[in-house]
């Protein structure tokens, strides 16, 4: 499978040479990440997309000075609704109707079994919200892998400030995980030569 | 780029035909599984694959029963680790060691860079393990649209009963969401006609 051949060429790149992602190959990257699987299909996210080089170094500032945040091409912030509100349900069944061209009273059922996660409590919502996340960024880093483009996926950095660099917190946001997209600087890269290290199928799965 | 071909084939399967799932197809998912992406490589979680009739009778009484879980042809219970352990820290450095050939005092310092997680609080380190499981389901979920193999990720079920039934308490795991592989029921299933909904790249990206 194709796709084994892909993950098994992919990794966390840890330096990055600079050179830009065409187009194209963005435009079907974000494409994979907009069709990623999300619980009951509400993405209750968004992707910040950065380009803007004054941005980057800013960001680079607040994630440990990794150098690939300034050495990638773009850079995506994933950021999760800290609270899921009536209006991210009412957009979402808007969504149905429109593309399933269906009146969106028709969907009350379905709205109805969302409604709860509205008076669910924050933190709650942000453990449920930010989860999701995790799928996209997985998609994102198959998608780039696919475009031949190297992806690095970072955690470690200071939400606080990065919720406050990008402006999130207005927008109910808080960032969850970073992914840069470039390419690989095989003789700066300490992990490009080294060989990708996965448990066993004896340690990883269990058979019932 | 074939990725997103097989992101627009797959769907959340409500309904299964029962048809078994060829042992090479369900290898093929199992290795993409195996290769995701995971924070720093550490893979905290384990991956239960059921094929056995009677689990999955039991375990769909306690996920809500969907029937999904018995008309499937294997179901994963994705499960991470409750708390990270100096153990799994040192069988992470000895995996590193033998995969890459190298002596096990040489990785001292990345050791002690992960070192911090063992010291976390519980709810701390679930919050982090549980998130890396969202990344190997997204991974399996595309693995299995690339093998033509339908698939269901599941979040709606009892935590608790699902630990219980398969034992995961004693070996330090959680259950966390749930897989099922199998072949659509396009008879039966409600939502295999229906079109797949997506925000639109204008709300869900935003470009800086």
């Amino acid at each position: 499978m194709e796709l084994i051949e892909k993950l098994n060429w992919r990794y966390a790149t840890k330096r990055m040479n600079g050179k830009k992602v065409p187009q194209d190959r963005l435009d079907n990257i974000l494409e994979a990440i907009r069709l990623s699987a999300s619980s009951i299909g509400l993405q209750p996210y968004k992707v910040i997309v950065i380009s803007d080089e004054a941005t980057k170094e800013k960001l680079k500032l607040v994630a440990n000075n990794q150098p690939q945040i300034t050495e990638a091409s773009h850079v995506l912030v994933f950021a999760a609704y800290d609270k899921i509100k009536a209006e991210h349900i009412d957009d979402y069944i808007g969504r149905i109707a429109t593309t399933r061209n269906i009146p969106a009273p028709s969907l009350e059922d379905f709205k109805a079994k969302m409604t709860p996660l509205v008076d669910q409590p924050a933190e709650h919502n942000f453990t449920w919200t930010s989860r999701q996340t995790y799928i996209a960024l997985g998609t994102g880093l198959i998608a780039a892998a696919f475009e031949g483009v190297d992806a690095t996926p970072m955690e470690g950095f200071s939400n606080e400030k990065v919720d406050e660099l990008l402006e999130l917190g207005g927008k109910g946001l808080k960032s969850v995980s970073i992914m840069t997209l470039g390419y690989r600087d095989e003789a700066a890269d300490f992990l490009a030569p080294l060989k990708k290290v996965r448990k066993s199928r004896e340690e990883l799965f269990e058979l019932v």
